[in-house]
């Protein structure tokens, strides 16, 4: 078999055998096919269509590229969520502890990342003495205890699709639904769930811009889930501003005991809902998805969901005192307000602009050595449709630094307020599966 | 500038500017580009369209990669003829004499070249004491005084050319209309043609099976060479079976010799007339192609033709008794008749299985190392639209080795008779200006 051959193919739009999907990224993987003939098949897989079946073979050979996380020693439908990622997406702080506390096994793995804030490991260290590194040992007895645990990726998990992903971004073919589709599902199979929530997000601070893009990837990863054998579900969210109100490491994790309190944003609120009913409903924990939104419904007013954070902080070995004292948290020096420059009603909220912002403030990383101020971020007073005066504060700013003028000015620019409403923001567009 | 942003440019079918393909082609030549984008970037342009401009632009970029000859020195307008290949292809050894015998100076470059065949080069070196070899001095004084003189390439022409065909070729992205047209023509043009006749050939035994995707091929080439102020013509020719008789080296300047004294094949005679009254009415030898015509024919039929073959193989040291005794040719071994099996008349002939045919005799290079054996190959004596009777002998054989099994086979397998005529074969199909 050759790779010219290969290309050839794809390139005249003929479907490739699980053979030759095989054959190809075992040898991309062990360097004995180039980069350049990998990225003239990525450019021909730009133009041509791929089946499910080739989307499902890749997907898989990319997972068996590398180590495979094994859950077998847990007990219960392991079901992971994923979000394609927006500015200031608390969900998964909050959704691992809620679906726990109604007995769903969370079990983990999440990155640094490079982003507008850290991940969800930066934001869980904002807790005094919280570890996310364990032993697969003691991982797998927390889940089986505890009904979660969350830790720092390990393993050399999907190599392929972290050579893949760095050979697309330098050749123009990350827009890619099929590539994108199976880059994701591969990191979510070599993790080892077995049933998968998706939040695909749409809008001006998504990576899918419009709603018909999004659909088509959220297809796409269901499809593929579906194939490998993973039941899989995608729910389609709004990112036309960002998620609740606090975009930041420490903040966030505030934010995240608020809702688990049920003092959360209604949006975030509501889709953590959306998305842990899907969740405990393919775990088998509910017998129907309104039945499962009771139960985490529940959890959150009895104080069961709070509660399960505390024991999950307490068992990674996390100062659980700040969830009754939030002040616990690393804070600030400044904290300075933005007001408003003309009256009327928030009609847009750039998301990327706010995520700058907060990147500015030193809450993400620009390089991966970067260093991340957990401490820092922003908090929005006012969202779409809120109606605001002039000089009353449009957002909270959280700083150690003691001039914000540019982080201000990027803030002002994200608002667009006009005396009367102009767009109607819907929080879930679609539910795909 | 970034590669990245071209890539994702021509890939949305935008247009590259002047600069941004100079940017490109300078980068790939001296390696700041890597191949993994370029060869991104040859898929995306397999499937987007190319202007016009912007083949010009790709063409004179690859053009200015490296040396460019200076024909400056030699008087007149410079004619160059090129060939997009076939079997039996002799007309340059017939052309550039007979050409300069009315007058058009014929200063040509030629490569050895892998192929069926050796290129013009090993060809000429059949003639005993042939030099190939020139100063760039001699080279232009033999063609002020005697109108022709033919060289090896030298120098360091069109390396990004070089480059971007060797990463083509194991890419998938060699039939790209616009890559293949901005190649051929930037040979030309760093070879330092003023005026450029190709022949592109269609059929069987042709790069370009079907007549549409050679006018096209003939088309880009003629605009890009128009578009560089190269005035340029195409011919389209038939390459259904072999032209001429002869496909081997000294086979063929032998056939040279027969044709410029009148007594070539018809198919190949005919050819050369139409390719050359291009040449000298683009040389300005001539007022109309009627005229070049008529002068071609006068000089083949006064003998002026073979005169300036003779002088153009002395000047260049070879033996010219040869033009009368062409027994001094190198002789093969062993002379085999290849018979006809059935009667009837032949109505194919596969013009690459007589390729291969003459290559496993050793007249042709397999690697670049490998030798060529000047005196082997394959003489038709029944073309298209002959009768043939059951023994009659179809092709004679010239090998140094005496068994001739598979060479015999592959001759038999060739030729298809049938009791009538089903082809209706044509040798110029178009003329594209």
């Amino acid at each position: 078999m050759r790779m010219v051959d290969l290309i050839a193919k794809k390139r005249d739009g003929e479907t490739l055998t699980k053979n030759e999907i095989d054959f190809m990224i075992a040898g991309y993987t062990k360097e004995e096919i180039p980069d350049y003939q990998m990225s003239a098949m990525a450019m021909a897989l730009y133009f041509q269509e791929m089946t499910t079946e080739e989307r499902v073979n890749l997907t898989m050979a990319m997972v068996e590229s590398g180590d495979q996380v094994d859950l077998s020693d847990i007990e219960g439908i392991k079901v992971d969520k994923h979000s394609t990622g927006g500015v200031g997406d608390t969900t998964t702080l909050i959704l691992a502890p809620l679906v726990a506390s109604v007995g769903v096994p969370v079990a983990k793995m999440s990155g640094r990342g490079l982003g507008h804030t850290g991940g969800t490991i930066d934001k869980l260290e904002s807790i005094n003495g919280f570890q996310v590194e364990l032993t697969p040992e003691k991982f797998n007895q927390l889940v089986n205890e505890q009904k979660v645990a969350v830790v720092g990726q390990s393993g050399n998990l999907t190599p392929a699709d972290k050579k893949l992903y760095g050979l697309r971004d330098v050749t123009a073919t990350v827009n890619s639904i099929p590539l994108i589709a199976s880059s994701i599902m591969s990191k979510k199979i070599a993790s080892g769930a077995d049933a998968i929530v998706l939040d695909v997000k749409t809008g001006s601070g998504a990576f899918m811009k419009n709603l018909d893009d999004a659909k088509e990837l959220a297809k796409a990863m269901v499809d593929i889930g579906n194939g490998a054998g993973r039941e899989t579900i995608a729910v389609i969210s709004d990112m036309n501003q960002p998620l609740g109100y606090a975009v930041g490491n420490a903040l966030e994790i505030n934010e995240a005991m608020e809702t688990l309190k049920g003092n959360g944003p209604e949006d975030l609120y509501e889709l953590c809902l959306t998305l842990g009913s899907q969740m405990v409903y393919l775990a088998k924990q509910a017998s129907s998805i309104e039945e499962a939104r009771q139960k985490l419904e529940d959890a959150i007013h009895s104080g069961k969901a709070i509660e399960k954070f505390k024991t999950f902080v307490a068992s990674q070995g996390g100062d659980t005192s700040v969830v009754d004292e939030p002040g616990k948290l690393p804070q600030a020096k400044y904290v300075v307000d933005i007001k408003a420059t003309q009256s009327g009603l928030v009609n847009e909220i750039i998301a990327d602009e706010i995520g700058i912002a907060a990147s500015m403030l030193g809450a993400g990383r620009l390089t991966k050595e970067s260093e991340i101020d957990l401490a820092v971020g922003v908090v929005l007073q006012k969202k779409i449709g809120d109606q605001v005066s002039e000089g009353e504060t449009l957002v909270k700013v959280y700083s150690n630094q003691e001039d914000i003028t540019e982080v201000e000015e990027k803030i002002i620019q994200a608002y667009t307020i006009n005396p009367e409403k102009t767009t109607n923001n819907k929080l879930i567009y679609d539910i795909i599966q």
